[in-house]
């Protein structure tokens, strides 16, 4: 660790070379391959980076900002280096290299793994499962909107978008240091395991016969631990993940629309849930 | 009227010049000034264009459909048809020249505005009031979710997004049809004419002293016709903006997430009055 700098008074400017082999490095963790080969993931721009400093300064292994951009977040460079991570000052030309996205600060960060199991054994009361949810956006904000009702975990169950793609991470807006994501497993073996662990476990889709928020719905029911499932968000869930749950909930359409858009609905359920399970 | 077809049967190939002045116009309309010259939209997509012709016939100019998009969406032809409109088959370069969003199938329709007394006349329980909301992709998921919440109307204050730019009609799913959009008009001003009208104007913000969905909020109050006002994706409501309002309210976050994301918020927003209303 000889010759780190303690504070982001002592960082010098070191990376110019917009070419270098390091900088294509990090560009490259936009494809899914490179982030598999270095077990990386790239987050750009001041707020994803921030938390992640901030909720997961273990998995930092590098931090690059503009000059510009250290003045703007000296804080972020400070609590990196305070967290004995490295910080590396570029030119302009290189974190543009690096992502156009990213308002010159970017990190590489360490891809994890966290099993089911493991988030069961935390006794979860609220968890969110995405079933073939392939849009990286629409992934992003449903765990940005997960965290917000602060529910416990997000599942990412059957065919899903990786949610290290730099779009889910950019719409997740930090959350994805927040809670824990677990990814590719089949729908029909994470709702197994989450009734085994005393989740009641709904599907939210149009062809429920229950009605989110009326009535009928037993609002004492909606207090109880629960997993939400939510299908693509072109074709919804299929008959089979349907009859996988426990009750199938249909989200009131009081006016025309065909439906909500996959991340509203959430919002919806998640938050339905979440006020209930505090309030009654 | 002489020679207009009367089923789809009778359509016949008319359009095969990508480079037509007449594709070219209707390529056009992508941008705000050719819109605004035409004082005309453009529609992309079956469901979308599905909506504009179900809900709002009068207004629909031409319909253009490739070969194969007329064999998926008969029924759409055939009631632009039944309802006196101009139906066109091109061939799939022609489709694909005047939009490559569409799945070869478009339709041109009049802008119209509605003012907000107009509005107002019909005694409106609901409204989604949008200030300075730039992303067209939020306002679109916003309209659509305020029509699924059964709202009356969506007004855009402040320097919005224009409401006929493609990403927002695309967004919408066909919601701009189904319920009025008021546009740009002053914050102050469309606040003052609700407030009128008899509507209490709650707006939307993390500032909010008051929480929705907890018990300290008066859940009778949010039964009574009401406005919700929503800012910018980025900045929010500023003081002077928040001020305008009745009540500020903030939505509660029970994680770690900074916020919601405006689209998200605005559901759970909406979604509360409109159960306080039918169900209190």
């Amino acid at each position: 660790m000889t010759g780190r700098p303690a504070s982001p008074d002592q960082l010098t400017l070191t990376l110019d070379n917009p070419r270098a082999e390091r900088v294509k490095k990090v560009a490259a963790l936009t494809g899914r391959s490179a982030r598999s080969r270095a077990g990386a993931l790239l987050v750009e721009g001041p707020q994803s980076v921030r938390e992640a400093v901030r909720f997961a300064p273990e998995r930092v292994r590098d931090l690059y900002l503009s000059t510009d951009a250290l003045e703007r977040h000296r804080d972020i460079a400070a609590a990196a280096l305070d967290a004995g991570r490295w910080v590396h000052l570029g030119t302009d030309a290189v974190l543009e290299a690096m992502s156009r996205d990213a308002q010159g600060i970017v990190a590489v960060v360490d891809e994890t793994g966290i099993a089911l199991d493991e988030v069961l054994a935390a006794r979860p009361q609220l968890i969110a499962v995405l079933s073939n949810v392939r849009d990286p956006g629409n992934a992003g904000t449903v765990i940005r909107a997960a965290d917000a009702a602060g529910a416990d975990a997000v599942i990412l169950a059957g065919e899903c978008v990786d949610p290290s793609n730099p779009k889910v991470v950019r719409s997740a807006a930090g959350s994805l240091f927040h809670l824990p994501v677990v990814r590719a497993l089949p729908l029909v073996d994470a709702v197994v395991e989450l009734q085994s662990a005393g989740l009641r476990v709904l599907a939210a889709d149009g062809a429920g016969t229950v009605t989110l928020g009326e009535p009928g719905a037993d609002p004492e029911a909606l207090a109880a631990p629960t997993a939400w499932v939510l299908g693509n968000e072109a074709w919804g869930l299929t008959a089979e993940e349907r009859d996988l749950a426990d009750e199938v909930v249909r989200i009131p359409i009081y006016g025309r629309a065909e439906s909500l858009n996959l991340a509203t609905a959430a919002s919806v359920c998640l938050y339905a849930s979440a006020s209930a399970q505090r309030h009654q």
